[in-house]
């Protein structure tokens, strides 16, 4: 399958949605993209696994990333692609292939204001250890070396600055096992796991603003499982929380302040990812936050996104695609058209005003 | 294998022990109680299934049933039985094989002062619907037509009256799904259900003497369970109750109880088993007591047994046996030698006095 460049960006987003590419399935369409990629003269292409690594060396003072997954969720009886009125339906459409057909028609561009390396990787709704980006930022991280970066995830058409960080631990409370004939022989386990609860439901969380962007963090028991039978005070109960906290803390404060939360309760820190800083006050982020529109078009992410790699490597990065983050995953996942027109239209103003 | 029904009681309940009946396997015991009994004259002996039954038939004005079960929990490299000092260790000692043995002892009397009878039955340690006890209730129920009934079930020696009743409901607590990252768009179940363990936590148990007993009754969650995914806020949360009553209030009347104690929540009944009157003030149950030592003899059973399938009929029934509960269905269950010993004969002088 050949994919033609000199088409408009929505026509591209419907061809690209065509190649299904569920997570792990994704080399119809990484060969497709590599082709019409080392078809541009201006442009170093890599391929590494299904992922394809384009460069622009005009030899400018800033080198900036434009990276997007190519995966997707599985199909749900949403494909082939179809236009109804102003909207794209089908599956991966804003998450995110109307994002990667921007990039592709960006990376047309034989001058840029800036150097550009555009990222179409693999794998990024499955497990993190099969993450294109990851495993090129841990075997070469040299290539995401940048100083400025933008993920294409949906974001609604504005700029999403940053994400949160997310630990998960489990808050273990004993007890001691009886008869429920003979409850006050035991202790049970599930009662005092009330006072978790408690906790929980007493829980402020904080609202800070990080370089400019509010952040709204998160306490919640996810999981809660105890019992042993039907007739047994129980004396295991387990609370899973997660916790979601703003890019001013590192992981080990926020496993340090569950710690002081959960105070003489058994934690144990199930996993966790660190977050990521807005940083839209370095000049390359505050001159694409320029270009998009100004402040008023940026938020803060509260989910945690792959711009957290980037921010781990110093790199400033944002979220912005075209996508509307809320329909990511489900059946009747669309995108605006208009959207994927204004999104490359900016992106394209940023890169040669 | 023939049980040889001259040989003193803990003699006896070693034989006993050593033919190995597992809830489902009970035939050959089963087998040797039924031809021992056919040898006693006086005795009309009848098997149903692994069940065997023997009557006597003296036109006395009282019958009494006397009746334990055969089976007994999976063998635990606790046979064949042993004797140390005053114990006779071994699977099915105390729960109840001591008490069967005392109850075959008895039907070796050709005389007593009340028609008697005897039930050995098959399938208590496992699923109800296999109680030979409940299948005879539920065919012939003429059969467990008495005055009063003994269960040999293990009561440390002393008399255990009635059984407190039982109900399981599930106690749903709803919520809203969200994204772990934005919580606040969601509703946590497993936060709301706090409410629920507010409630189990405050609930203070009664404790109402009936017919000269004290019961002590109990409400306690014996499952929790709740949970999605682990960025997910959850929408559903299943706290399981168990509450024990004291055998004053109905199995309906229970229900009722704890739509009162959660009301406004989704409460559905699990299960349940009504409790059973100790009856202790019917002429044949107080003559029991006064033969087995007096009201100090007597306390409430707080598990729930078979005792209630008389209640259910109207007939007073107790648990009297040798055993002692703690230790039933431990890989070291013993019975004390000198209590067998003692439970026969006192239930000989109720028998003959």
């Amino acid at each position: 399958m050949r994919l033609d460049l000199n088409q408009d960006v929505a026509a591209l987003t419907a061809a690209i949605v065509d190649i299904e590419s569920v997570s792990g399935d994704e080399k119809a369409l990484a060969d497709a993209i590599e082709e019409a990629l080392r078809a541009l003269p201006h442009l170093t292409v890599e391929r590494d696994g299904d992922t394809v690594i384009a460069r622009t060396s005009q030899g400018r003072s800033e080198r900036v990333v434009i990276a997007g997954h190519i995966d997707t969720v599985p199909v749900n009886r949403n494909l082939p692609s179809r236009v109804e009125g102003d909207r794209l339906y089908g599956c991966g459409t804003g998450d995110m292939k109307a994002g990667v057909a921007v990039q592709l028609k960006l990376a047309t561009l034989a001058e840029t204001n800036r150097d550009v390396t555009y990222f179409f990787y693999e794998c990024e709704e499955i497990e993190e250890a099969r993450n294109g980006l990851k495993r090129i930022g841990d075997t070469r991280p040299e290539l995401l070396k940048a100083d400025f970066a933008v993920l294409m995830e949906p974001s609604g058409g504005i700029i999403e600055g940053g994400c949160q960080g997310t630990i998960r631990v489990d808050v273990k409370v004993l007890g001691e096992r009886a008869h429920s004939a003979r409850s006050w022989m035991g202790s049970n386990a599930i009662h005092s796991a009330g006072a978790v609860l408690d906790v929980l439901r007493a829980y402020e969380p904080r609202r800070p603003v990080v370089d400019g962007l509010e952040f709204h963090e998160g306490l919640n028991a996810v999981f809660i499982s105890g019992g042993v039978a039907g007739n047994v005070i129980p004396d295991e109960c387990v609370v899973t929380v997660n916790h979601r906290f703003a890019p001013d803390r590192s992981l080990e404060d926020a496993e340090k302040h569950l710690r002081e939360v959960f105070t003489g309760y058994d934690v144990t820190v199930v996993d966790g990812a660190a977050g990521a800083r807005p940083g839209l006050t370095h000049p390359a982020a505050a001159a694409f936050v320029e270009a998009i529109g100004g402040a008023s078009m940026a938020r803060a992410k509260l989910g945690w996104t792959d711009v957290a790699r980037f921010s781990a490597l110093g790199i400033p990065a944002v979220n912005f695609g075209p996508g509307e983050p809320s329909l990511s995953h489900t059946k009747d996942e669309y995108v605006e058209i208009p959207r994927i027109f204004a999104g490359e239209e900016r992106m394209r103003a940023w890169l040669t005003a």
